[in-house]
């Protein structure tokens, strides 16, 4: 049979569904000489031996058969402790579960929350991820864009809230945010809560980039819902190993539920991978257990790449940015620029440096691309400055 | 707010899906002291260290960030290889993903080919995992009940046919079946073949158990879909490293398509796990290329348990099944029992040895119970023991 003739034959969302532009551009480029790639959401440091050494003396010891779908009780308990510390008062493991990377636990939420017609609101820009698994299922991401006026983002609540209607359940909250490193101040999310609670409706928070912080107000992380909410309210938290340990490539992650939710969780984890490796969940332990120093370090990094970034852009001509309060990554524009997937590709071909294109953020993305700066300095040195030198002599369009 | 409160504002599926009556006895077993539990579907061997190895070699040298989606070249080409290898004819890599288990690889079939409302086929008694995640995707699992007659079960095709309508996507066949060991012959699965390229609909294969035959033909393997169809036409092939190589707690498996489903799968595995961990990958690219013997030792110790649980259970009063051609379970019913479930959590009581209820696997399989018997030796004449002596002093209900 010819592929013509196989595609129609899948689901209509199947059929349709775009590839995303991070991966479109992060193909293209992919594997050429010399390549500075800043398109990826990850750092540039391998997996502490600390956390990946757990692995091999579990596999040692023969830990490689079934077991709890909603992971061994050490995990779930070191994740409780990992909440009690980070957040300030206790947390009971009934309330985690742990899944295959925090994509994973986010398509968890959204088929426990929402199905075929109903909506879901996500402010955006946005990791195009919510989107992507929410049209699979035939559910509709309802995007509210947010302002970028004197180089600041802005996400209008009334805006927000009015966008909500009959066949919302969900209201998707990245704080600090992928792509523009935005964080919501406390009040932000009691109001987001208080309309939440208001509507009856879910709150689903993805806080994975909470350590990243770089407020004015010199928290060590940034608001989180966890300070305003009831462990047993309408809040689903969807989080990874990835970005604070350095394990993007390990794909652990959890989801934090009511406790009522949890065996609905975990019916869900059974019929998708069936749960996670004991001895990778032993690493995870290990980063929780063990990771405090590494994190803080990956942070530091972070605060200093952030500033070389600001520092290189800020007299650019034709480009436009917010500093990031958290995260890892620059948003910025490049002024007249009207396609930013063709000007990724181009940056690619022209300059041999690698952005993630705005578009694939949402419309409100158009005009802007994404840099991951968690990078070796001489790299982001030379990748910035080729950029310079491109910018310098090139059209955008 | 209550936990009664929080259910109802959850997805119809979510609210109403019921555990499996296979987790269901074994979390009410699991951990008691003594009990020898026959109600998983793994073997009695941990990964053996040529397959586990080469995951430290991986960790320690740094392979821990993002890869490619679909599975990194190497273990794809392994796949091809490996079917190359026991299928007689060429596969080549382009039709294989990686995914997180079997598991994942069914979910990702039916997120592809089945919609909401929506009907796929499924010859019962069959494991709960096909219809379990068609159900929660609003899809309505369609059972046709095999018959058990004379010691036998047979697949009626009439009757498997005739519950094709208007709303049919797709057909599963599991040969070897878990958990009644049916193998489908080769006429049988060009039958099934023609019939659905008569209507257009899909095939779902699982042939899991394909190494573990024991056809009165000499075969190695059981007839599969592989020797009477193309790689290009409407056939998906869902498989997993867990029994063939004693990993089941990897959670590693692959899905096998056309290749202009490939991408599409692709984006599915993005919009899940994002892609399997590379260094998990290395073991199982080992598992591929050094394995065979190992296989052929664990079918060796399956074929002579299944002859020893036969010998015991043959001359037993009301004790009737079927000696299974395949895969590694006897689904053997006890006359007079009413209720499998409940039956079974007796059992776990009063003789500390566990089963899984037949009810678990359709209306088809109440009245029997499922034993996976690829253990060690000890265990498996222990439990038989404790389970005659239960029998000889216990009514069934």
């Amino acid at each position: 049979m010819r592929e013509t003739d196989l595609i129609p034959k899948l689901t209509k969302p199947a059929q349709i569904e775009p590839d995303s532009g991070i991966v479109n551009v992060a193909m293209y480029g992919f594997g050429r000489p010399g390549i500075i790639a800043f398109w990826a959401g990850e750092g540039n440091l391998p997996t502490p031996g600390a956390f990946y050494r757990p692995v091999g003396e579990s596999l040692a010891k023969g830990e490689t058969f079934y077991t709890w779908q909603r992971g061994i009780p050490e995990l779930r308990e070191a994740l409780a402790a990992y909440h009690t510390r980070h957040f300030g008062r206790n947390f009971s493991s009934e309330n985690f579960c742990v899944t295959g990377g925090g994509m994973q636990a986010i398509q968890i939420a959204i088929q426990m929350l929402a199905a075929d017609g109903d909506e879901v609101i996500i402010p955006t820009p946005a990791w195009p991820n919510y989107a992507g698994p929410l049209r699979m299922q035939g559910t509709v991401p309802v995007e509210v864009p947010m302002l970028f006026r004197d180089h600041r983002w802005s996400l209008d609540l009334d805006r927000l809230f009015a966008a909500a209607g009959p066949k919302t359940k969900a209201i998707v909250i990245n704080s600090p945010s992928n792509p523009i490193g935005w964080c919501g101040t406390r009040e932000d999310l009691i109001a987001i809560r208080d309309f939440a609670r208001a509507k009856g409706i879910w709150i689903i928070g993805d806080e994975v980039y909470s350590r990243f912080y770089f407020g004015k107000d010199g928290a060590k992380r940034a608001p989180s819902f966890l300070d305003i909410c009831d462990t047993e309210e309408q809040l689903v938290l969807c989080n990874t190993f990835s970005k604070n340990w350095a394990m993007t490539g390990w794909r652990q992650g959890w989801i934090q539920v009511p406790k009522a939710l949890a065996p609905v969780a975990e019916r869900l984890i059974q019929y998708n991978t069936s749960g996670s490796p004991v001895f990778l969940q032993r690493g995870c332990a290990a980063a929780l257990e063990h990771g405090d120093a590494f994190v803080d370090q990956q942070v530091a990094t972070a605060r200093k790449n952030r500033d070389i970034v600001a520092e290189t852009l800020r007299p650019l001509n034709r480009i436009h940015f917010q500093m990031p309060d958290g995260a890892f990554y620059f948003f910025f524009a490049i002024e007249g620029m009207k396609d930013s997937l063709t000007t990724a590709r181009r940056i690619v071909d022209e300059a041999n440096v690698g952005f993630a294109p705005g578009a694939a953020f949402g419309a409100a993305g158009e005009g802007f691309l994404r840099m991951c700066y968690l990078k070796d300095e001489d790299k982001l040195l030379e990748g910035l400055e080729r950029f310079k030198n491109w910018l310098a002599n090139h059209d955008p369009n």
